[in-house]
């Protein structure tokens, strides 16, 4: 399925899924009620291999060594699907699937928030709210940009990881305006 | 046609959008000869609606005041059709757009990297690739996190843009790594 989105974006249907998997169509749809559900699946799959990934990478680790172990777990785990996510994205906010209770967003948020809350402990960076440090942290992590870097600036796994974690860490040392704060 | 998408996403018809717009059904299709194109077509407008008010917002102003005059601009021009816009991104990178001279992306680049450069030439910032610093400021004030910030968190249009407008600024501090260097 990653093969199918990385070549034709959403520009296929359950037969073709079917025919590119040598499995019956009506076994196909068994599976699948819908394309939308198919998507579904597959954002599933990307983002529990992604947290089990940054949870594995957490054993042991804290501050700014594990938030620059999550940033090079987070390339290598995404090679193989990154490109097919780019076609999957939801329309929804992070923030948004993390206040209806997303269990994927949720997840995400569960484990980089006390991350963040290490460089505020340990004066890396200054306090402020969690949620918008995770947020300004997942979009410049965004399946796009780290494509966008990878192939049309030709930067290694490596480069892109480490750039995009400073330029993460710099983008939460900046000043907290008023009237940010807000009800949890 | 902002409205259809605001209220369900991509799940609406052409059928639908000319019971929306009051015509026949005929005329809408004359008009796109499909879904692709009506989206492509509602794209081609909101980025020309946004390069407009920076082109408007620029005269007369330069550096850090005109970076933060097009964080407001951005913010209080996209008012009408952000919500909507969230659900017709691209799965394409934004250099990727601007090496490949989509002329929308191409026009954001063309209005943003000169900001940049004041930004550097007045030492607000340091020397820098200007196409990563354009992809970060674009990245971040990125529809989704902007309804994300006004509706999740609550923060009214001055603040959102002023607290995007911080972030990005001190995103673009972040020290440079070796090997991020390409070529144009």
């Amino acid at each position: 399925m990653g093969d199918l989105l990385e070549r034709q974006g959403l520009d296929f249907t359950l037969p073709d899924l079917a025919r590119e998997s040598g499995v019956a169509t009506a076994t196909v749809y068994r599976h699948f009620d819908d394309m939308h559900e198919l998507r579904a699946e597959f954002y599933n799959q990307i983002v529990d291999d992604l947290l089990d990934a940054f949870r594995e990478t957490s054993r042991g680790f804290r501050g700014i060594e594990l938030f620059r172990r999550i940033g090079e777990a987070w390339l290598s785990t995404s090679r193989r699907w990154v490109k097919a996510a780019t076609f999957i994205r939801s329309a929804e906010g992070f923030l948004q699937r993390v206040n209806a209770g997303d269990p994927l967003s949720a997840g995400l948020h569960e484990v980089l928030a006390p991350v963040i809350q290490d460089l505020i402990d340990d004066g890396v960076i200054p306090p402020q709210d969690l949620r918008y440090a995770v947020l300004i942290w997942t979009t410049l992590f965004d399946e796009r940009i780290i494509v966008d870097l990878r192939t049309t600036l030709e930067w290694s796994e490596e480069t892109v990881a480490g750039q995009l974690g400073e330029t993460v860490l710099a983008a939460l040392r900046a000043p907290k305006l008023p009237n940010t704060e807000s009800t949890p």
